[in-house]
C-alpha cells in the first residue's frame, strides 16, 4: 500500500465546474476523490447521488472514487454507486440492518468495502466483520452538520483501531474525516491513520498544487 | 406572463460541467433551469441538493431556478433551497402532512409556490389551496423512474386543470414534466400547459441553439 | 343540540394550575374542555397525553372533554384517552390507515367520533364516513405551528360542509379551530359552524367571566 | 367475462393442508383462489407471502390466483408474487407513493391489475387510473382486523363505481370483500359487484360442493 | 437437556402439504419445528405468520415450535405467536427498542425466550440480559436473503458465546442457523452449538428418515 | 457535588395541581424535578412536553428540572426543553443517529447532558462520550411501561459504571430510575448511584415532608 492517501471531499469544490476542479486537484497530487453522500434522512442534508459519480467518470476521471454513504438504507445506493464508477464504498453500521451482507454486496460489485464509525460509535461494531473490511473510516466530527472542529478524543480511537488492525495482521486502510487540516494531520497520521479526507482545507484554498504539496510535506515528517 | 416557458432539466445535463451547460442552454433561449431533487425515500433515486443550486448562483446564473422536490418531508429542504437561490419550489401533496403550511413557507421565503400532481393523483388535492399556488406541475410520467413515455391520459388532466384556472380567473402557471418532446409539445400546449420541462430532449441533443429553436418554432404554431 | 358550544383549548391555560384554570373557565360558561394532543411526529410539537385528561377527571371536572389527536398512529391513543375520561375524540384522516375502523373504535369506547380536516384537505375524505361521524373539525390554521391567523378560505369550506350536513339531514356538530376570536366568531358562525375552539382568545385573557360573556354576546347576534 | 366469480380466501382454509383445501374448493366450483397478504405494517397482522403462492402452483393448482396486498410498500412484493404464479394483484392506493407506476408494474409482469378501496377511501383515487385497471376491489370491512360485519354503506359505493365503469364502457371487474355471505350476496350482486371474496362463509363450512352450490344458486337468482 | 436438537426450518418444506411434511420430519426424528418469520421490513421477504403456527397445532403437531422473528417491531407478534402455540420465540435486539421487556414478555406468555445475533452483531448485546435468556441463536448467514453459504467466522463466535454460557454456569441453548449441512455440523457442534436449524439440507432431501438419521450419526461422532 | 440527589418524577404527581405539588415536594426537601417525556413512538405512551416545563418555571419553580427524553428523534425537543427552562437533559443513545452531536447540543444550550441506558443496553455506548457527559441515568425498569419492579441485575451495572467513572476521575452523576423505594435505596446507593428518581414512592404518598425525610434518613445510613 502507498503509505498515505489524500482524499479531497468534493463537498467543498465548485460544483458548477466539478470535472475541472477534480482534475486539477488530482493533477496537484491528490490520490482519491471523496464523495459525501447525504440523503436528508440519515443526516439533515441532501448532497448528491450516483449521477455525479458517473459524470466524473464520463469526464475522464480515472482516480479512485471513495463514496461515503450518509444514507439509510444503504443497499440500493451501494449498487447504484458501484455501477456509476465508485471504487470504494463505506456506510454506517447503524444505517443497515444487515451489515455483513451490505459489506459483501460492496465487494461483490467489485469495490473496496468500508465501515464508518461516528464519533460516539463504539469499536465493538467491528468485532465480527474484520475479514469483510478493506478500510475503516473514523469520523472526527459528526457527519452531516457544518462548522465543526476535529474532536480530540478521535486520536485515542485511531490508536485503538490501528492497534487491532496490526494485531490481526490485516491489510486495512484507516481513514479519518472531519476537521483534518495542515496543523493536525501529522498528529492524526502518528496516531495511525493513513488516509485523510479534507474538504475546505483543500478545495477552499487557492492553489491546489501548493496546498496539496504542503499536506505532502507535513506527511513526509511523520 | 410570457406565453410559454421552456425549462430544461439538469438531470440530463453533463453534471461535470454544469455551469457551462446551464449557461449554454440559457443563451440558446431556455427560460428556466429545472431541478429534479430526489432523496431516495419519496422516489427510488438520489440526485442533488441545495449546494448544486448555490453553485449555479455563484457561477453567475441569474435565470429562474425551478426546484421540483421529490422528497419527503419537504419543509427543511424548502428553506435550504430558498436560501440557495431557488426561484420556484414545488412539492407533492402526499409528501407533506401540512400542505397549506408548506406552500406558505415557500412564499414566505420569497419564492413562487407550486404543487406537483403524480399521474394518479386526483385534482381534489387542489380544492382548498388555489390561492396559495403560483404554479401547478402535472407529471406525465411517474417521477423518479427512468425510461418512461408520456402518459396520454395527461392531456385530459391538463385540460381539466386549465379549465379550473380560467374559471377562477387565476394567474397560475401550468407546467408539464415527463416525456415532453418536439413531437408532442404542440398537443400539450393546446391542452393548456404553458411551461414545459424537458431533459434528454434538450440536454441530450447536440446544438442547444438548434434544439431550443425547434421547440420555440413548434410552440409558435400553437 | 345546544346551538353553540364554546371550547377553550387548554394549550393556552396555565398548565401549572390546570384544574383551577379549567374549573374557572367552565364556571364562566365555557361548554367543553379542548385538548390539543401533539406527538412531535404528526406535528412538530409535543404537548400532553391521557394522564392530563385523567387528572382533570380526578380533579372533579365533569364537562365534556374534547380530544383533538394531532398524532399518528391514532388507535392506541384513542383507547387510552377514552379510558382517561375523554368525551369526544377526533383525528386526521391522513394519520390513520384505517379511518372507518378508527372512527368505529371511538364510538365503541363510548365517545363521540370526529374527523379533523387540515386547511388543504379536500372534502372527499368525508364521502364514505358520514354515518360514522358525530362531529367534524375544520382547521382554520395549520395544526402544530404557532402564531398563525385565521385562513379566510375556511369560511367557504365551512359553508360547503354545513350544506352537506343539512342535505343529508345529519346531526353532526361542525367545529372550527384556529384564530377564532371575538371579531370573527360571528362570521364563522354564520358560515355554519356551531362549535368554537379558542385558546389564547380565552385563557390568555384576564377575566374568564368577561371574555366568555363577550363571546356569548357575539354569538347571540348570529 | 364470466358473469360472477367466486373467490374463496385461503385465510379461512386449513393452512396445514392448503393444497388439498384449495383443490377441493376449486373442484366444488370456486373460480379464483384469493390471497390476503398482510405484512404487520399496513395492517396489524402477518399472514403469508409469495412462497405459499408458489407452493400452490407447484402442487398443481392452475386456477387464477388473486393476490390482495395489504402491505406497504408494494412494488417488491408485486414482482415476487408475479414470479410466484399470481394471476391478479391488487393494492391500496394509500400504500404506494407511485400508484400509476405500481399498476403498470403489475401488467408488465403479466398479471391483471387492481386497486383496493378501504371503506373510507373516496372514489376520486380512481379518477386518473381507469385505463390501468383490470379490476377494482371494494372493502366492505376494514382489512386486517377480525370479526367484522359487512358495512351497509358499501352497497351505495358499489353502485357508484359500477355506474362509472359502465359510463366509461370499460371491461373492469368489480369485486367485494368482507362479510360476504349467502344472505347478502344477492344484494351485493344487484348493486353491481361481479366478483365475491368469501373466507369463513366457504372454507369454514363442511361440504364445499354444497356451500359453493348454494352460493351459485343465490347468484342465479340475481 | 437433550444433548443436540435438530430443528428443520419449514421455509424449505412443501408449504401446500405443511401438516404432512412436518409430521413426517418429526417421525423421522427431528426435535423442533423451526419458523422463519419475515415481514418484508426487517428483512426483504414476507413468509408466514401466526396462523400457520396455529394450523400446525390444530393439525396435531405437539413438538416444540421455535419461532424466529425476522420482524420489527416484535411485541405484537410475540403475543400472537405465543397464543398460536409457539414454544420458543426469538428476535433480533436491533428490532426492539426495549429488549429486556420483549424478553420478559416471551416468558410471561409461557414460552422460552431467545435473542438472535446477526453475523455482524457484537456479543455485547448479551451483557445485561443473560438471566432473561433460555437460548441464543447465532446466524451463520444473513437472515432474509437466499443462497448464502455458512460464514466461517461464525465458528469463533460460537466458541466465544459457549465460553460465556459455561463461565456463568447458565442453562442456555446455543442454536446456529444458516448453511448448516452434514459436512459442517460436526465442526459446528464441536465449537459449542447444541441446536441446529436446517432448511434445504433436510426438507429438500428425499427420505426424511435417511437424512435425519445421517445428521444424527454425524452428531454421534462429536 | 452534593452527595445524594432525590428527584421525584412528576409522572406520579397530581397533574391538575402541578405547580402546587412540585412546590410542596421541593419544600419537603426534594432536590430535582424529574420529567418523563414520552412521545408514543420511542415508548408506547404520550406524557408531556416543553410547555409543562415552561409552566413550572412561570409558576416560580427554581429548582433544577431534569428532563428524561423517551422520544425519537431527540434534537428538536432538546432545543425546546432547554428554551423552556430545563436544567438537565438526557436521552437514549438508540434514539439519536448522532449521539455525540446531540450531547454537544444539550451543553451548547446551557444544560447538563446525560445518556440513559435501558436495562439491556451494554456499557460500550459510553466508550467514546465520557467527556460529553455530566450524568448517566441507568434504567432499572423498561421505560414507558407501567407496573414494573426494580430489575436486580441493575445493581451490578451501577457498580460497573461507577467503577469506570472513578477510574477516569470524572465528575459524573450516576442516576437510577425505576422501582426505587425506601427498602432498596440504600442498596442502590451502596452500589454507586448518587441520584434517585422516584415517582409513586414519593408523590403517591401522603405527607411529602415525611416521605422525603424517610428517604433522607435511609440515605444517611449509606
Amino acid at each position: 500500500m502507498q503509505p498515505y492517501l489524500l482524499a479531497p471531499s468534493i463537498l467543498s469544490a465548485d460544483l458548477a465546474r466539478l470535472g475541472e476542479e477534480v482534475t486539477h486537484v488530482l493533477e496537484a497530487g491528490a490520490d482519491v476523490v471523496h464523495f459525501d453522500v447525504m440523503d436528508n434522512h440519515y443526516v439533515p442534508n441532501l448532497t448528491f447521488g450516483p449521477m455525479i459519480c458517473q459524470a466524473l467518470r464520463n469526464y475522464g476521471v480515472t482516480a479512485p472514487i471513495d463514496v461515503h454513504l450518509m444514507v439509510s438504507p444503504v443497499d440500493e445506493l451501494i449498487e447504484q454507486f458501484a455501477d456509476a464508477g465508485a471504487s470504494m464504498i463505506s456506510f454506517h453500521p447503524e444505517a443497515s440492518q444487515h451489515v455483513d451482507r451490505s459489506l459483501q454486496l460492496i465487494r461483490d460489485k467489485g469495490c473496496k468495502a468500508g465501515l464508518v464509525l461516528n464519533p460516539a460509535t463504539p469499536l465493538q461494531v467491528l468485532d465480527y466483520v474484520w475479514d469483510r473490511l478493506d478500510f475503516i473510516l473514523l469520523m472526527s466530527v459528526n457527519p452531516g452538520f457544518g462548522g465543526q472542529a476535529f474532536i480530540p478524543a478521535t486520536l485515542a480511537k485511531i490508536e485503538a483501531v490501528k492497534q487491532q488492525i496490526e494485531q490481526r495482521g490485516l491489510n486495512i486502510r484507516l481513514a479519518v474525516d472531519g476537521g483534518v487540516k495542515q496543523d493536525n494531520i501529522v498528529e492524526i497520521a502518528k496516531a495511525g491513520a493513513d488516509m485523510f479526507i479534507a474538504g475546505s482545507a483543500i478545495f477552499g484554498q487557492g492553489d491546489y498544487n501548493e496546498v496539496v504539496g504542503q499536506f505532502r510535506q507535513k506527511l513526509a515528517t511523520v
